[in-house]
């Protein structure tokens, strides 16, 4: 039915970065400056020392320089990294590139590929993706209001593009307009590669948030007759929803692959304190109450590990995993959250400061049940898929 | 890490239940009386159709009679069996005898074996399993007070039992008894084999509860001076416990495997109702509150199932899965109970009745957060053992 | 703003109610049989004595016998008489008469008052509510499909009725019945008058549901060319929505005030074992996750007193309480459950058993989100209510 | 049972604060540095507007330069003050100076009242309260460490405090210190007046939070051989924890009080948006996904708000209180984020960003778990206090 088991060579490669996570990136995150990330002195160094162990870029194929040990595998690498807000920097897949190169895999010409795959890669440069538009919700894509009009040999792109995250660092952004306003709702919009500068091309205003894991913040974005070279569409025109979902769907599932690691860790230090800290005489740990919370986050963190791991194998032998990747969005959004609160809750004032990664935790984790998708569409889409499947005599058991 | 797949033969065998259970015993559920189950006349056909198709008493070891698959296909064959009240008893698979054939297994001389094990396995004659005690925290075994005390070759019995299920029809009773309240907590009790119909072994009253799954009754029972011959003795002196835990172990993994089935019926239940029912010109599945239902029923079967599986896993790997039977113990009783009652909500008054099974089902399943422990305990357990794991640093990732 | 203060008076009649309630009907309750009540000889001399203390039909203006104290009062004396299954009958208060008698009330004519309501009131004869079809949900009341057709000087009814609560016993029905398909949805129906035996009035059959403190069943119903006299209309064609409403409103408060009898009794139960029940050497009460039962239920009680009191009052200010009331009816049944659910956690197996009255409760709770529309319904509708007060500038600060 | 309503003179002062907060102090959020709060040349005009319209400093009794209109009234006022951060100050109601100016009412000399009370009163300066520290959970001050030891004329303080907030801007300090360690627990402690500057309080390090609603930080301060004056103590030698909890009671409800504000306003914004804001052809006020988020919300406000008030009336009453507060405090802090998190959901990536107050509310919210004793001790105590009352029976039916 399943098999989650690493081989004894990824084992290896495992409990390499586990090393490295411990040794090298938790003590670089006292460096971390909120919303910017790790400088450059301290991040180049960590990143040098993952792509001498070869351990860089491991989502990406192998012929591309990752290590195309399938979605398994990467759940489980996933879940060292994401114990940090700068594990996914400083191990070569930090979104939104890995999205975008993805794209550009997929989809882009010899030419595109040279331009701007390899330095994303090999993380000289930084890209964005700008999909989301304030009028627009996320959801619901088909609503998009940004055009890419053709004028000669040239694109002209007009629209307002909102919370583009990465976008005040990037070299590039992959930018989704409508190029056929009455095309059928999937077929409206072409994507296109704009090099950042490109006149016409304006930041906003960076739109501050609650959390600050982003390095290169959430932007505003105007595009005012931004004109491209024709050859910057990314696939054909009217292929944009296509190669968004390409996108979007294992996006959702490295979410829930990383927050595996915020689990854990919040887990961890949650188990930490309480064995530390003593009131009316006794170990937090010998209360009740704080014993309750340690069994429901241990029930739950295995619920939400089985659940995410499953969905990757699934992808890995080529099944459709799109109902076990929204299960696991909405419902390991929640559980990532309870952890979280429930470890600050038994840090108290303490689990409250910026003393511990917590409160950190606490921020970027609210997040996780809006993007990609909020909880409330998820839940709507998995329903429909279900019902469906049971009204054709096909529904899997396990769901 | 872990693998749950059948095999080709074990699927096989798992289709084969499957079309048993719907072809012949959810159509016989007409039948039951609630409280006492199936008459012997609709129930011994069905009986004799699963052993001629090799499917009787998969629990057991295969030189004893049973398929010896290992958890994993127990798990998938209880998720089977589980269903339908009458599954398990169809199929020879009924508690408590399970339970109690184990024990004879374990630690029965041959007379023994000869006299209660083959008859039990082949559902000739029934047991019970009295060890809760009315004054005694069933999770607090160590406080025990009825006693066997040895006179001449004999064993004299004294103290009552309450809660004990089966009593009612069976043939003997296995009877947990202090022998020595000297001895340190875990070596006090010892067991024992009661004939039904041993002077001063006295049923008291059937204690009546909210459930109907069960064929005889809950017993309150006395033992007023019971004598028993000096080999009715289970194991030896002072093992009482030891034999309790082997005993009650597994038994908590089977209530997560039949809950499985308990929760797919409900789910298709409510599926079809939801497709089937309109209300303001629609269906019910068109409504968002509804598909938020089946949402989150199908997450949480989801976590439920993985972790079920692959706490059965543990077991057939030899691994130690004491964490994972506790979390999925009270983790899964919730989702069990929350899966029925969404199933009775979207059913309205109809899902209140007695005309569909959800109401048994909500019935009976309050009891998951009671039996073999409550919720409370399991939660203070595994919270216990999970902090001496993280000081001992030894603590598995999993949770 | 709001007062909630019984009179002196009131005062010393609640302590009258009390009184009896603990000295004769909670003692009274072993004669209960399931699904019918308690017998005669037991229930006429207690309801003797509450007519004796001037205790009877409270609910009813002071013209027609009853107390005419207002909703407050009411709530405070529901919350005792709530406590027992039993209590509402006892105290001349119990449903659908109450119900009916409201109806007759507002609507009888002359000679329907003198025919059906004194002998309703005193409890001479019983009664039944004849509105819920099969095909259509309870919450869409528009989509009836029995019918009443005029022939000559009588009205001619065809169609079908289930879960007809008391119809086993009453003497007459209040049936709702299409009598102008083509009148807008509110004005299709009208109400009827329906003596039981009239040839063509059939009771199918009993459903049978989870709870059983109903006494006259759950009917399905056939009316098969049930012809009743012209007179038997109850207000004017037409006025059938208007009249149920009428009706169903203050019933809905009613539920959560005898909620609160029972949400009372299953706390103090809970108290009662945890302080006298031990565990590994001392009472529950010392437990942190039993002392977390206690203090979560005692908030939830104190919202759902506080709010229902505060419905009531506002039905006695002439106010429109009818958000207040579909607020309480789905936040009440839940907070009902929980604590019922609490109590029997507390008690173990016992708590299963029936020998508390919690099981009873448990099972009849169930019905408390489904009745007189279901919570899905009331959360629609009272979010519906909210934003439209929103967008008329006319919102309450309350919510 | 309890009345709680405002007198109409009452409503006028409620309307004309009401006012305020809309036209004056809802457009001067703005201005509001993080951490900091409103400049000066902001915040006094307000301030003295406040001041003109007789509303200033309500909480204090009449003779004092307050209203003394009592606690319900103060519920009133501060669900109006709490719907944005800066209303408390400009209305001259902020902690930690509330409860400051209550301890030197209650305990201060003629002296230490005209030196420390008039000024604080008036905005002039500002104080905070030094209890809290690193080793000693705040939920048991037993075991406090910090010391004053008398030497000659003076006492001489050493220690160490933390989270003291509003240390960053005071002119004075209120430190709680033990000065007899071999007293019983509740008598260790005494309370000092220690002015800010004076040699040996040393300011160590401002704490970082995850809210910023506080204007003068999260202090850690040493006390390193500090020397006050002999009549710097407020009270008598080991009163200390008498005025604490004098202090800390009524502090619990105004918090409970200020929560009302922000859930009346976090609702409203969801409303707005959800009427606003379209997907799929229709605004998301008529997805029922959103519907429940309203109904659920309003049931809990309509909770949270009558449990306030209730506890605000005994207060009023001279009852004792305690019980209420604690309730409130533990069940509003999970309403209060509740609202606030589903106003951030029905925004999406809007409501997670700091274009709404929505997200400052959701960090400072969290708070509400932990400050003035985690929800864990609340629980305990209350069940604790009503499981006394129970054995001693005279529970309140209330609770």
């Amino acid at each position: 039915m399943y098999d989650f088991s690493p081989t004894v060579e990824q084992e290896e490669l495992l409990a390499k970065a586990k090393k490295i996570m411990e040794e090298d990136v938790y003590p670089a995150e006292k460096y971390i400056v909120p919303g910017v990330g790790l400088p450059n002195e301290i991040l180049k160094p960590l990143q040098q020392k993952v792509k001498d162990q070869n351990l860089w870029a491991a989502h990406l194929p192998e012929h591309i320089g990752g290590l195309g040990l399938g979605n398994v595998f990467l759940g489980l690498l996933n879940e060292q990294l994401g114990s940090s807000p700068i594990g996914p920097r400083v191990f070569g897949t930090a979104a939104p590139d890995t999205g975008n190169t993805e794209i550009l895999l997929n989809a882009g010409t010899q030419e595109q590929i040279d331009k701007y795959l390899k330095p994303v890669i090999d993380d000289e440069i930084r890209s964005c993706f700008a999909m989301t538009e304030r009028d627009v919700s996320g959801a619901d894509p088909t609503g998009l209001q940004t055009t890419a009009v053709k004028e000669g040999n040239e694109w002209v792109i007009n629209g307002r593009k909102w919370f583009i995250s990465n976008a005040g660092l990037s070299s590039f952004a992959i930018v989704m307009a409508v190029t056929n306003p009455d095309a059928a709702p999937h077929e409206r919009a072409s994507m296109f590669l704009v090099d950042i500068g490109t006149p016409g091309f304006n930041l906003i205003r960076d739109i501050e948030v609650m959390g600050d894991f982003s390095e290169g913040g959430h932007w505003e974005i105007e595009f005012d007759n931004c004109r491209i070279p024709e050859e910057s569409i990314l696939g054909k025109v009217g292929e944009g929803f296509k190669l968004a979902q390409m996108r979007l769907g294992p996006g959702r599932i490295t979410h829930a692959m990383r927050w595996l690691g915020v689990m854990n860790r919040s887990f961890d230090l949650m188990l930490d304190y309480a064995l530390k800290r003593k009131t009316r005489g006794k170990p937090l740990a010998e209360f009740q109450s704080i014993q309750n919370f340690i069994a429901d986050s241990a029930a739950e963190m295995s619920a939400s590990r089985l659940m995410t791991l499953h969905a990757a194998w699934k992808m890995d032998q080529g099944l459709d995993a799109r109902k076990e990747i929204a299960l696991i969005k909405f419902y390991g959004a929640k559980i990532l959250n309870d952890i979280i609160s429930r470890a600050i809750q038994v840090h108290g004032s303490l689990g409250y400061s910026k003393d511990t990664p917590l409160e950190a935790f606490y921020r970027e984790g609210r997040a996780a049940h809006i993007y990609d998708g909020p909880d409330e569409v998820h839940r709507m889409v998995v329903a429909k898929r279900i019902l469906k499947e049971y009204k054709n005599k096909n529904k899997d058991i396990l769901v």
